[in-house]
């Protein structure tokens, strides 16, 4: 059993005049922020106001790289070579643990988003070939990588500082991976039901399936959104439920 | 007389698929290199190959922030705001911190490009709001400013680190403003007048305007270009008649 | 007395997954609508949906051409040449031209937003300079113009059939310019007040300065907002008010 | 035999101050040119002159739309869904419509540039959204297809007026597709040889592959480069040997 647990969100998603998102609902529920690097999402001003808002609240702060898509909110796959995969990522990193210095913080961890995530998901290779380029930024950052995927294979070979995380909202099928957006049930919209299950995955140290099967897992960090009403409620359920359960609430420290 | 001085130009400007300047060539002939950070010009893959080839040269590398104005180069003036300033020159150079660091460089110096650098050449609190947003990234950096404009005053009030910059192929004036473009001679095009010019300038710590009049200046460095053979050639001369002069040419500390 | 009046709103300005304003609610106020082409904001999918909706309504369809800066949303001032404005207007509203007609409709009018408004309301030769090119695409366009500014001394000299543009929510000077926005009363909030200080300007041609002084003007069109609750009641009440008092409210047709 | 060929080439790449391509000599080789319209390389300022050039010199005009990813030049894979799909295709050539409209000339034909050409070879469904997009806009425009491809197929299922589409520099293999970059062979840089084999190809309307096979296949137009001396030297050859063979060069008609 897990004594303690981080909670996650993406922030640092508007963009000039457009907002995203509830950042400041968001930063009192969770304990880490994936903050955007100007690419998919965010801007130098956003970045700016986002780094100063999350270090006033003592919140672990992650850069959060993504295409170079801004339309398509990096969620539009796009075939890069390596090596400017590696810049690609590098430079994103890079940005941020700039913008977060000079609001007096520091970039703890690294989180990939939309499609960039999603490729590196199911590609090894990929996922290796982003991390190595973020460690040759900064060695001890520690890699934020979705369970029992790809991006964990990578982080275990690479034998570097990681985090495994899993939805608080998404359906998990036998092998652990998300069950289909397209079926029913795939999205939890129940906060009640998101929060009470995902008491138990940290308390069982495993990813529960929709079958009820139980799949051994590194979970550190749960994954919360803060779009829309229903996600913010289960945002907020999640975590009084796992206080109530006395599971402590703390950025992951990358250590195994 | 200047026992030294540095030799500094615009680098890292291609984009994608689209070359620009002629680095590999320059990089023979300067010290300092000012290394676009992908606004203006420049993206991930230029910049990390760029910072490579400067690392490997010994070259002093400094960031080179612009407006977000890619079609314009960022030479068309654009009015921003100071919070939008400062974030736009942190958000720069701290990509270009990193990006030198994976290269295994440092960025040493700072210079902004373009109508960016006109405008804060204008406006000694817009250069101060740029260059204090730069030291508070990195508070060791050595600002390159226009010798004897609003740039140098503004570093002059902050009390950090900076270099005087001058030019090799423009003409000036009496008040050390340069001769406008439009006239004839603004442009020196006469490779051996560029580079006489330059040495005596250099030995006698000060601008010689197209009068003949000379006004002391802070001397660190000669600003080279190369788009073009003419620019080439006047950068290869003067190097070779600051190098006859017995001057020597290495990166500016930023001592005064 | 004007026995007809046009509404206008800026529509389509979201950008990929931000959304902006409440187009679907203006869309029943308004009998014209100015569409963002892309540069400042909007995006191809935005155009075609915005399009479409506005075919399906009736509404007039307007281009809105801006400067190239999304991070600004085209309200920074930009400093281009002029073959650049008109490449620019003429890129934009060629491209408004085209997704109007897939969606069943036409281009009808043309209004500059932000920056390149504004500045085109200070100087006459750069009106001219967008509008020209405009006409060059689309010699039958009507033209949006700010009333009694430079953007109408540049129509009229052009000949070209136009539309004179008043706001409903802010106070103007005795010279007809607009009351500086750091001033009290600048903006007006009040529903009420605003749309009987419409209904009195649209009766009697003239603008209704905030010293109750008369400046007579093109009354074609009044200018309302759909960002945010007020913006939208003041809206219908200004639609409200002026359908009480018998003026009916139908796209303006350029004739003079 | 054909009596007649067209000779195409991309151009108008430039973008802001980077130059690409050597589009002045290339309009003295071929008959059509297919014009970037801003999204993968292009600007609204390149546009118009390019447009300007080709109405001057009479050569037949196309809008060659590809992905809106400027660093990776559209030749980066990404993954739209078809409506978007459709807006990017129609939003371009709007553009390019217009921009001809003011050079004084007209756009005749559709030519799919880089990855977005690739993979509607590959795919009819796409193929077929991206030409029925462009149909939407203007009926009477000629879709230039790679000739026995997923392209073709769907120009001929669609019933449109069309051109296919040969390379002047690249091998094929025996089911018509292009031989791997990688494999010796399959980019031809000898002049003559390019030139007697498109001769061939065009007497006998087959693709002649590099075993020899012919494939009968809509040979309407021959694809030249103009980045580097080689491709420059190709084209000119191309052009002078099929005018000894007596082959007629003008634009396509779309006709069958």
């Amino acid at each position: 059993m897990s004594a303690r647990i981080d909670l996650n969100a993406d922030m640092g998603e508007s963009f000039g005049p457009w907002v995203m998102g509830q950042d400041a609902a968001l930063l009192e529920v969770v304990t880490s922020a994936n903050i955007a690097c100007g690419f998919h999402a965010g801007d130098p001003d956003v970045m700016a106001a986002t780094m100063k808002t999350a270090v006033a609240r003592g919140t672990g702060i992650g850069a959060h790289p993504g295409f170079p898509d801004l339309q398509g909110f990096g969620r539009r796959r796009m075939h890069l070579p390596p090596a400017s995969l590696r810049a690609l990522v590098q430079y994103q990193l890079s940005a941020a643990i700039g913008m977060a210095r000079v609001a007096g913080g520091t970039v703890r961890h690294l989180k990939l988003h939309g499609a960039l995530a999603n490729m590196a998901s199911e590609d090894e290779a990929m996922a290796r070939t982003c991390y190595e380029a973020a460690l040759a930024v900064d060695p001890d950052i520690i890699v934020m990588v979705l369970a029992a995927t790809a991006q964990q294979r990578a982080v275990e070979s690479l034998g570097c500082a990681w985090a495994g995380e899993i939805f608080a909202d998404r359906a998990y099928n036998d092998d652990a991976t998300l069950v289909d957006r397209s079926l029913p049930g795939a999205v939890i919209h129940d906060p009640d039901h998101a929060a009470s299950r995902i008491v138990a995955m940290v308390q069982e140290g495993a990813i529960i399936a929709e079958s009820g099967a139980r799949i051994p897992a590194a979970v550190d960090t749960i994954c919360l959104h803060g779009d829309g009403a229903t996600a913010l409620a289960i945002a907020r359920a999640t975590r009084a439920a796992l206080e109530a359960a006395g599971i402590a609430l703390k950025p992951f420290d990358g250590r195994r």
